[in-house]
């Protein structure tokens, strides 16, 4: 790394989201290795390898999987360590590489996020996750669907926005994730549909929220002069923060800020000298539709209570002014927790050097905003095409 | 960060190590607020904070332990982050936080690692511990106690080394531990004693073991330009490195050569400038004794197969030519996995700065080696006396 080198990514890949026979270790080795061809890199190339991933301890009974990836990928001796941000840990790993290369620890860091949930029941699943939350609330019953009924009901009826609102978000992002070929649901539901699926935590019903999924995805970053000597397109991390709120959620101001989207949405604006209305494309953090709102507003695309007025004019559809979740977000693609983080990052990646597909848009600068529990730890990357 | 800094610990701090009848939570408070003390640092003033810790969702069914901190002590809107590297998550933990501050992240980062383990059963403990491992050697049975009597048994045969030799590493750090208040067993215990103590792993017996451990242990680390607006007495990271070796221990072409102990070592001393022979004190990853010996030999302190001759001599006593886990080590100070290399690096801190009581040495350079899984991650971290 040199004085005026900036962080840059030259690859990046996802596997196929949904029910995966695989585990934890094969999925996480297909996304890297996927990831390396991509970028034209050897595995013995890697200095820094960092692992997005939750829980493989409490879903597989299995821990030390980045020391089982290195080895299995053929990475020795790379150093290698996990990243733990609960839902956000994939958001944190970029934060990680990102240091590894900015500080000049590493020249060449993979970061690989992955999760395996779906051989366990809902229930396990949702106990597991709980686990994120404080237990003054999670072990009296409120577990993370609880947190966004009771905010999307305030949120509807403070700002007098229609239930639709919320619908059309789950709508939107389904019809984007028709057109990634990696996508846990790649069908078109509508409006209607939406409204008439069973409750879950009211007024949010079945299909405001993200599925239960398995998969992973894969990131490499080195400094901007190493990038060159292997190609001419990539992009450049502008901008990257995380930043915390209370982690007892009852505890905050106001239920419709989230401080780590706001604080992390600063950060990342101030070190990349963008502001919201620099931003082309963003991947939002739909693991409930009103989280949606929630970050459009904390992020500053929109005012408070604001973003569902945005949203029903089509301002965030893949050919409106803002497209948010090109890739289908959580809420279609799925929401492996480890991987989303990063998955994020792969869209927005992908979005920027042009090679995103039947889902391109037109886009120099992207954001990806990556949001731990119910908003508890955010983080929040700018990356832009290298000019 | 400005260009000519260096990265400097200003605090450092660890809690009674031993039978905690408190929860992960508030072991990790309990370090993090008596090094902030230490350094006479408010918690606001943290940017980011790591945890060091490998199982609390195991152990405790409890995830976000990171986040939940962070609110616990005060620090909001710091990001935080979890740092998992298995038993060497502490030494993972200091270089993520050298990485935070000289890529210039943050200003002030604190890191916490503990770990709560002692309300499971040792058969649970085992268990939850086994799966750092590859599975084709845990699911057969081979834990870590395990891999330490296979690989002492063919070091002792190999090297025509005494069996006593490894007593005496027990030996001696229970004799350095008497003089750490915060160490578990605070008793020496004679070489006959350990000899005649039940076989748990043959040649092992039950004295060449550390025990389970809860505790917690902090350092606080800023840029050195940072540091002096507090302190006169500070260290500073000289070298810090991390390195893997196969996962699948029996792939190893040498038993006896723990390949991540080499390259670490390696990494750091070419990171600092100095070598093996700069060293005046050092704590070494003693969970099992044999591991003493392989690290003095993969660090240079000593040739291959000749470590048990120092020991023999004296070398590594308090009053010798390498004091080696002047601390106690893992062995009488216990090891609760998260905190033991933040541990480690508490005591060269001490030592370094001239505030080690009376376990003190004379010691301007001082070096901790980290041991994750059975040597499947390693990280070595130099410190120095700020000049």
């Amino acid at each position: 790394m040199t004085e005026s080198d900036r962080v840059a990514v030259i690859g990046a890949s996802m596997t196929q989201f949904g029910q995966r026979e695989e585990w934890i270790l094969e999925l996480l080795a297909e996304a890297g290795l996927d990831c390396l061809e991509d970028a034209g890199v050897d595995a013995d190339e890697i200095e820094h390898l960092y692992v997005s991933n939750m829980t493989s301890g409490e879903f597989e009974g299995m821990t030390g999987v980045m020391n089982a990836l290195a080895h299995d990928i053929g990475a020795l001796p790379a150093y290698t360590q996990r990243v733990d941000q609960t839902s956000s840990s994939g958001g944190a790993g970029i934060y990680a590489a990102w240091q590894s290369i900015q500080s000049g620890a590493s020249d060449m860091t993979l970061l690989v996020g992955g999760e395996k949930m779906t051989h366990r029941t809902t229930g396990e699943a949702t106990d597991i996750i709980a686990s994120i939350t404080h237990p003054v609330e999670y072990k009296a019953g409120v577990t993370l669907p609880s947190f966004a009924g009771l905010t999307a009901r305030h949120y509807l009826e403070r700002f007098d926005a229609p239930r639709e609102s919320l619908a059309k978000v789950a709508s939107k992002n389904h019809r984007n994730g028709v057109d990634n070929p990696h996508a846990q649901f790649r069908k078109e539901v509508d409006v209607e549909t939406i409204l008439d699926s069973p409750i879950v935590a009211d007024p949010l019903r079945l299909y405001d929220f993200c599925p239960i999924t398995d998969g992973s995805a894969a990131m490499l970053f080195c400094p901007e002069s190493v990038a060159q000597e292997y190609t001419d397109e990539y992009a450049i991390v502008a901008g990257v923060d995380g930043a915390t709120d209370t982690h007892v959620v009852h505890e905050r101001e106001d239920p419709t800020v989230m401080g780590g989207v706001v604080e992390s949405g600063q950060g990342a604006y101030e070190m990349s000298g963008y502001g919201p209305e620099d931003v082309d494309v963003a991947e939002l953090h739909d693991m409930f539709t009103i989280l949606e709102f929630l970050q459009m507003e904390g992020l500053g695309f929109a005012e408070q209570g604001e973003a569902w007025e945005l949203v029903e004019e089509g301002y965030t559809e893949r050919d409106g002014e803002l497209p948010v979740n090109t890739s289908g977000g959580l809420k279609s693609k799925g929401h492996p927790l480890g991987a989303s983080g990063v998955a994020q990052g792969v869209e927005i990646y992908e979005q920027v050097v042009g090679e995103a597909g039947d889902r391109q848009v037109e886009a120099d600068v992207g954001l990806c905003c990556n949001v731990g529990g119910f908003g508890n730890c955010v983080i929040t990357t700018i990356m832009e095409a290298a000019r």
